[in-house]
């Protein structure tokens, strides 16, 4: 298969002669000429099986083009004006005419066809982090620390009592925990019929906080930020469950040790199971424990995992909708992310898919046909393609295009899916098809608008370099300077990212370019990009060769791009620039102090300095504690390396970064301050780990004229 | 007078064709070849009338050179290593042949000739603002927020009861108040036999705190720093008597509003009566009072001073040491600082010194002779020379030279004088002088010693050009680059600090030369420094032109400046650059952003951005409150002219700088941000409003890089 889209690998995306040059008003998201460069696009949504196309003004069918509700009607039916914009209309029930609209201050449900409200309720004052089911139409929310169910009917519940009500952030209900890790995103989960509420409760009273000053007051302010760093003392987290009939709160029994990791929660299709992939704070040994929830106790343990290095479980359990007794389980046991079927009965697996590939996302069921829908890498590493394993036989079926990066949206009994994907000379096709037959229509596919604009657009390619361990192929981006003459030699700049869970390189649009790229093509930079060992969607053992020495095999991985560039003819090896942000930040400094002759500049944005810094869960994963790993710490701590700077460096971070805080880059400056080194520093006061909107622009000025300043 | 030194004022330094060229190393006080070239010094003392020469080994009359105690001698006598150093033996009676030696733990006292410690005492842990008379051997000290008393006899009084413990620092006693201003720099007062204590209580509980930052901690922790910005609230102060007899306090009944000022107390030589300098908030309202000790009640309000613009009372009373109803008192009632006899009893002034100078210091008396000595610019504006006023006879007497910058030491009996001065062409002249006759011997005359050592030497001038009101001189120094070839153009940088209670030029070696520029000559810049109006010893009005509207006139000067460079045929008008500190960084900033075509390149230290981020005390005698003077804070506001930044413009500031907080950096960063202005940035973590020792290196190297970049 690989050998197959060779081709497409090396293949360049056409060069056209534009007369328009473009700026960071173009090709930053907050330009102000970025939405008039974006591909044409068709906003799509589901009524049960019906597709439907949304609007600013409505909301019709997809394929007849049939109205449904517009915004208008849907405010006369309301007796106000509570919708504007068809895309903010939701038609949630398959089975019935009826249309949702959520303000700030109220949700409000009508009935298009008998044209009256059917069901209106305020939200409460200050209401935060909301779960509204659709089923029991009860809403759970916090207000400060603690958790409140305001029911269908309008009576609210305040669920826990203890919840800090003042700055501190001390016990906090019903919030996200363990710091967004593991997948985690939110910290309440309705049962499937929506009348209990699994809910965390975290203790993070014993937490240091870091100080986060707010200069914006009259008088600068400050905030103790609770952020557990790596060997100090992290948080503790517990279950409950809220029972709206009887409104009392069932606690889980939760093994294990106080700072254990609680992930995933997942309630069984009958709501008297909730399961949860608990993982001890050394994160090597996880276990998928099913506890009853009326009783609270520990029901059994279905599963263990172990690594030596580290388990990061990362998606929760999906039963089958016809089998209450099996659920699809994602785990990278065999080395890469799979399918698993697991019965929740005896903790039995069934591998589902295989091979050197990776599951990105289990995008749904085909109720009918029995099938798991899903995202994968299969066709190339650079690729998210689409598709079906019929649970009943081990066949894997592609959706759809076998190229590019896709989403994938199915109908309710998942026999349609709407798939949207991008490929290197493709900004967007949208398609419809029948998840069975793989048969289906074009919805739209959009023609290249920096093209149609007459922008000159410079020549992206892709292609792979062997890593530093000469076996594993890594992947690149490069963007040519517009106008590119071969017999030139360009300034060139290596963007880097080069840290976990994430990649800069994909088969998507132009090769997944990142405007700014796009900006310096403009200015005579060739811009390179590579994903090192270490990054996603290439398995356990690709990215696990970095644990306990953050940075040591990416560089590596790096200098191997640093020796393709320099055997080119045009790539001037004088003038090399690295530029990176948060783990890349952590990278460029990284090279700039560890290969000081290779990058004569370098900017660095919100770098992480020393992991001692970082916080504990996603810190301990790969570094293990300061105190079990003093020396791989010590190894990969820039305080150590700052005495070795000797190019351009311009350290970039916002000032109330509450990820990567601002203890890291001030105690580089602080070392480089005594071992008499000098690097360059800016801070975007009132902003945390990015930029976004206008600073976006402005940091992307200041980044380019760093390099005309020092590179050109 | 004037006329007479003209040729002085316009003589330029010896260009001298070395073959060394300094370095950073050289020119900083944090360079480690500093020390090698400072001029030669001879260190004095008294003992008594006695001139004494203090060494590295020991203590020795200056005249006979015989040797009065050892370093090795003090420690056997005091039977322990106390003594590390000749010149930290203090020899405080004059009539006694005891020498003391206070150490971080202890003070002793030895008797040389008896051959034994006559007294001793250990300091208690923690001790700070320690405040030891001599006569009486009680020391104050304070712990935390209190203050206590420990007697000769070793009797330890705790003063206070209610000063904060914790770190909140609500309530200090015995510590400086109102931030240092009004000549306040410590807030214990001993009366003269030493038997009473006047003190400060500050309540500053009602003040905010600014939130200060330390990032050498584990986890960055905070510090509230009391802070009373311009128009919030001030803290609150009382003066207190503490009777080490009687071991009780008496609390002084204070008149006015509780946030006005007590400044400059004085004792009464027979420690009845207590003189302090009253001010209100708004500072235009001083009243001299006098409290009696024993009953705290106001004994009468001896003078009043207004003035619409503002009294600033920087001077206690100094009573005649023959005549205790007199006092000696300085004011700038005439529109210069000059010298008024008080009489306490009934308030009435004489007026002692007379002229269009200002009386910088008051040095002493000649009590035989009765005569006050000091010294004053009356020979030009920019020197600092030694007189006397016999108090009979209204003659004021030069004693010593006419020129340069000089400082004086006196005997017990004010009859003799050690004389220290340099002037442009001479490092350092030290003489002893009887103060009757002016007669006397030279101790030292240093040679130059970057001349000796070889060094290049840059060509040193001063001159004046007219203020922007056509009339006014201002005093400039310029600083040529070395080789200077005058039919080059070459890049020229103003510093600047313009600020109120500061110069930057005067009669001092090489006409006050900063090392910095020293070094920037040597790199090919030429240096200008112009002392605008607003700076000081220049009177009254000169000063207060600024009254409202910190930064327009002092601009205007500046400008001047610069159009006097652009006359020159060897200034380069397209490579101007302009550098300073603190309020000098202000003004940088101010000229950066108000004259963006003037400038090319600035860097601006510690600056100033927005007075109503600055304290009460300062900012508000300068501009008044921003709820008074709202247009003029929006005036002088650089939030407001980060629009205008069109030069390449570089701030640095201490993090965590008490004086200026990064408040205002900060603030600064954000508006260009939002209006799309770029300056650069950099910060000393650590670091206060100003950097020392390796810092200071650090830091003038990355200044000086800042305009190789952009303006060489």
């Amino acid at each position: 298969m690989r050998s197959k889209l060779f081709f497409v690998l090396l293949m360049m995306v056409n060069i056209v002669m534009g007369q328009k040059t473009l700026t960071l008003e173009d090709v930053m998201s907050g330009g102000n000429n970025w939405h008039n460069l974006r591909p044409e696009n068709l906003y799509t949504a589901w009524w049960g099986n019906t597709p439907l196309e949304t609007t600013a003004d409505e909301v019709k069918e997809l394929l007849t083009g049939n109205s449904l509700i517009s915004v208008e009607r849907f405010n006369e039916i309301a007796g106000e004006k509570v919708a504007f914009s068809g895309h903010n209309i939701l038609l949630p029930y398959g089975d019935k005419t009826i249309a949702q609209v959520r303000t700030g201050s109220k949700r409000v449900q009508i009935d298009w066809k008998q044209g009256n409200v059917v069901w209106s309720q305020p939200i409460p004052d200050g209401a935060a982090n909301q779960d509204f089911n659709l089923k029991s139409r009860h809403l759970a929310y916090t207000v400060k620390g603690n958790l409140y169910v305001l029911t269908e009917e309008g009576q609210t519940s305040q669920v826990s009592q203890d919840g800090s009500v003042d700055d501190s952030n001390d016990i906090v209900y019903g919030q996200s925990v363990h710091r967004d890790e593991f997948g985690i995103s939110k910290g309440t989960f309705w049962s499937p019929d929506g009348q209990q509420l699994a809910f965390y409760r975290m203790d993070q009273s014993m937490v240091a906080g870091y100080p986060q000053v707010d200069i914006s007051q009259r008088i600068a302010a400050v905030t103790m930020d609770k952020y557990p760093m790596a060997g100090e003392t992290s948080h503790q987290v517990r279950v409950g469950i809220f029972n709206v009939a009887s409104r009392r709160v069932n606690w889980l029994e939760l093994i294990g040790e106080p700072d254990d990791y609680h992930t995933n929660i997942s309630w069984a299709p009958d709501g008297k199971t909730l399961y949860i992939f608990e993982l001890n704070r050394d994160q090597n040994d996880m276990r998928l424990m099913a506890y009853d929830t009326e009783t609270g106790k520990v029901r059994k343990q279905l599963l263990q995992e172990r690594h030596d290095k580290y388990v990061e479980p990362m998606n929760g359990l999906l039963f089958l909708p016809w089998d209450s007794s099996k659920a699809i389980m994602q785990s990278r046991r065999d080395g890469f992310n799979h399918l698993y079927l697991l019965d929740v009965n005896n903790g039995k697996l069934e591998q589902l898919t295989y091979g050197d590939f990776e599951v990105q996302e289990v995008v749904g069921f085909n109720t009918k046909a029995k099938c798991v829908l899903y995202l994968s890498n299969a066709m190339d590493p650079r690729t998210s393609c689409l598709f079906s394993r019929n649970l009943a036989k081990p066949k894997c079926t592609l959706i759809g295009a076998g190229e590019g990066v896709h989403s994938a949206s199915l109908s309710e009994d998942g026999q349609q899916v709407i798939d949207r994907y991008s490929a290197p000379t493709l900004p967007r096709s949208i398609n419809l098809y029948d998840t069975k037959t793989g048969k289906g229509k074009n919805l739209l596919t959009a023609k290249d608008p920096w093209q149609e604009q007459g922008y000159k657009i410079p020549e992206i390619t892709s292609g792979s370099i062997k890593a530093a361990d000469g076996q594993t192929d890594l992947y690149y981006r490069m963007v040519k300077p517009v106008d590119f003459d071969p017999t030139k030699k360009y300034p060139t700049v290596v963007y880097v990212y080069g840290g976990p869970h994430a990649h800069n390189v994909d088969a998507s649009w132009h090769w997944c370019l990142r405007g700014w790229e796009a900006y310096m093509a403009t200015k005579g930079y060739l811009l390179f990009i590579l994903d090192n060992r270490g990054s996603e969607w290439r398995g356990r053992e690709f990215e696990q060769v970095t644990f306990r020495q953050l940075g040591v095999e990416e560089m590596k991985d790096q200098m191997e791009g640093v020796k393709f560039l320099k055997s080119l003819p045009y790539v001037d090896a004088n003038r090399m620039g690295v530029h990176g942000w948060s783990y890349g930040g952590f990278m460029t400094t990284s090279l700039m102090c560890t290969y000081p002759d290779a990058f004569k500049v370098g900017v660095a944005g919100g770098p992480v300095i020393d992991w001692k810094y970082y916080e504990v869960m996603y810190g301990e994963r790969y570094m293990d504690t300061p105190q079990q790993n003093p020396e791989g710490y010590e190894k990969c701590s820039l305080l150590n390396k700052a005495k070795n700077l000797k190019g351009r460096l311009q350290i970039i971070f916002g000032y109330n970064d509450p990820t990567c805080v601002p203890q890291h880059t001030l105690s580089f400056l602080r070392a480089c301050e005594d071992a008499g080194t000098q690097p360059d520093l800016f801070t975007y006061p009132g902003d945390g780990h990015n930029m976004f909107g206008r600073d976006q622009v402005h940091l992307h000025e200041r980044i380019t004229r760093y390099f005309d300043d020092y590179l050109k």
